[in-house]
């Protein structure tokens, strides 16, 4: 019987492995008989050395059993997932799970909290008061059957291997491995039990991957690993080099998701909603072409229908109708400071890592994984890139109970802007893998 | 304050480590705050992107100064160790140490256990009734002042961090790296308190480098590491296709040492013994030439001054002085068993890693750090390569007190031999770095 010494050694000088083998070694590692020590040094090896799609499967699939597997068997809509690889100001699934529900998608969607600069749709449904994110199996599977659209978080019975060997690559200098990440993202998507899951990749400063190359490699390698475990999936890698939407911070996101269900809200928010809404709606083979999906979603945000399930979806989590239906209900921060445009022109750019932190400092996030957010925290941008703005006029508005942080927080969101004469053209789609 | 993940990444990603970010990083790990795990991934990542000469001198420095160095300050003669990388039949330190103490070197040598099929020297002088290998400093430094020559094992206090950090690379894969080898060698030979160094890298079949490139980079890195750490340093590169000399197994290893010392013995041990010993004669400035070295060296065997030094040494080590004069009384096993010549011929090949894991089951060696040696166990050689047999003559003796065992030694041990028409030419000696 090999070791796991063999097995390092193995992908150390660039071996492969058979699915067998990936399955012991992460057998090996729940049970104790791989230590962490081996498992460093192993993650080491397969980040230097790669993983081919073949182990990248076999990964995730030994991740996915290692823990619960849903089925969602009397859910008899098709079922299909979203993910997003992680921005700032990214509130696109709580719009986008209940408008697809209008159109006669089922969507699970299993979401994580936020970390550092990376905000978590968890916490942006926390700030409806009452809302409850720990749904049981059953009861997630019942609000999919009538409601069609609801959002939990990750349970500790779905994928242990994976939050192990997270937390262990997250202290080892072993996180940015295409192949490793693929399969620790796709190993929680598959326990979910869909049929079909659309990627968002995004690309930019505000995204783990700050380049178009690792961007669209990554992109490749979630999809044809989805493909070759079963599931019809397809990736849209978008622009993340300014915030989405005008809003970052949970209450204040929900209130600008509210909007876009409502058929206004800014147009990049609304954009990116109906791109991935339409490749939802495909996969779903609830629309032919993307213009029919394109035009069934635009149905349903102007007819009512998508903010009417939004409401569904928060009433079965426990949530309060009242706070959704008047947003101003909402937690709010008890101070508000401007930032002034320091001079007139159009906004060239705002950074969303530094927006994003200026948030984090406002009480919006969290630096270590067991920080409280404060939900009505963060920051609303009244100028966006190519918009104009006059001198001494607000450019974005602070929100926070932390009197003592706004001073470096408006630091650096003033830091955030550039004004010039003219704003470089934004493409919010960059490519569609599959 | 960097992180520990912060130097792993930085490794991972080919980056060069300053001094002091790998003093720290090792007194990180000794003190718990660089765990095991982070460890055994920056050894992978450092296997994988390597370590130049300025990372491995810190990484030796840090190592040695993890623990005691000795200083030797009333030794007055030329302090000048030897290091080999371990071979099968490799008695040549036992030689070494008398035979150049006798030529005024003083020759602290620090020596190790044997293990798998590698050989110990320390296994070898404990073959000798009374002998003790762990002498306190103090004491070493006196019979250094007196005898000149004084082998002893490692103690504890030595480089700490080399035993620690050795133990993780064994189960992690990460031994196989030459910068990591080249550390671990050097941080216990600095800690000697040496002036000189000569290394004797074996190549070949029966040693731990199977290609002389290999073995050649091992060479380079021992040299240069050596000598920017301060340490006056010769490598040369032996061959280990074939066992040295005509014994394998500790007390039968001790028998031919003497001989050596003596003035007879098998010629390749002689040779071996001469090269090495010319070597240390040098770079302690006793000899101006290698020839003259070699002279003053064959006097030393001829004349019985080196036999004289190894008695003294063994005495004062507390060992029996008796069994050295009448090697006869050394320890002996109860069992033999010839093995006979499958045909007439002239032996063209004995397989030196076939012929140690036959010794090892006779009982001489170890498989595991915490198995008891027998030190009368192991093989005679009574034909080494190009030296003619006849068929059904004895080639070579087992010595064992384990009849269990002596059925599979005995087959191992047949098929190690070849025997043929003509042997190819053995060169000793491969080439001389520094």
């Amino acid at each position: 019987m090999p070791s796991p010494v063999e097995w390092i050694i193995k992908k150390r000088d660039g071996g492969r492995h058979s699915a067998g083998e990936i399955e012991s070694l992460i057998a090996g590692f729940l049970d104790g008989t791989v230590t962490d020590y081996q498992m460093s040094a192993w993650l080491m090896a397969a980040l230097l050395s790669g993983l081919d799609d073949g182990e990248t499967v076999a990964l995730t699939q030994a991740m996915l059993h290692s823990g619960r597997v849903l089925a969602l068997r009397s859910v008899k809509a098709p079922k299909i997932d979203k993910h997003s690889t992680g921005g700032v100001g990214d509130k696109v699934s709580l719009c986008l799970a209940p408008l697809v529900a209008a159109c006669g998608i089922a969507a699970p969607l299993i979401a994580g909290r936020g970390l550092g600069h990376t905000g978590g749709t968890l916490d942006k449904l926390e700030a409806i008061p009452g809302y409850k994110v720990g749904l049981e199996a059953r009861a997630f599977e019942r609000v999919l059957c009538t409601v069609g659209a609801s959002i939990i978080g990750q349970t500790p019975e779905i994928a242990p291997a994976d939050r192990r060997l997270y937390a262990l690559r997250d202290v080892t200098g072993t996180v940015e491995s295409i192949p490793l990440i693929v399969a620790s993202i796709l190993s929680k998507k598959l326990a979910a039990g869909s049929d079909g899951l659309v990627l968002d990749v995004k690309v930019g400063r505000g995204a783990f991957m700050k380049d178009l190359a690792a961007a669209k490699a990554l992109a490749r390698g979630l999809v044809r690993t989805a493909r070759r475990a079963g599931l019809r999936t397809t990736a849209l890698v978008t622009d993340m080099n300014v915030p989405t939407g005008r809003t970052i911070g949970n209450a204040l996101e929900v209130r600008e998701a509210i909007d876009v269900l409502r058929g206004r809200g800014p147009a990049d928010t609304r954009e990116l909603t109906l791109l991935l809404g339409a490749e939802m709606l495909m996969l779903g083979g609830r629309a032919k072409t993307r213009a029919l999906a394109r035009a069934m979603l635009e149905r349903a945000l102007a007819d009512g229908s998508a903010f009417e399930r939004f409401v569904r979806m928060v009433r079965a989590h426990g949530g309060s109708t009242r706070a959704v239906e008047r947003p101003e209900l909402l937690p709010a921060a008890r101070v508000r400071r401007p930032v002034l445009a320091a001079r007139s022109g159009v906004v060239t750019h705002s950074d969303p890592l530094e927006l994003a932190w200026a948030a984090l400092e406002l009480g919006a996030g969290r630096v270590r994984a067991d920080d409280r957010v404060d939900h009505g925290a963060g920051i609303e941008l009244l100028r966006v890139v190519g918009e104009r703005v006059e001198r001494g006029e607000p450019i974005a508005v602070l929100h926070t109970n932390r009197r003592r942080a706004i001073d470096g927080a408006h630091e650096r969101a003033r830091n955030a802007f550039r004004i010039g004469t003219r704003a470089p053209k934004r493409k919010l789609l960059i490519a569609r893998i599959g």
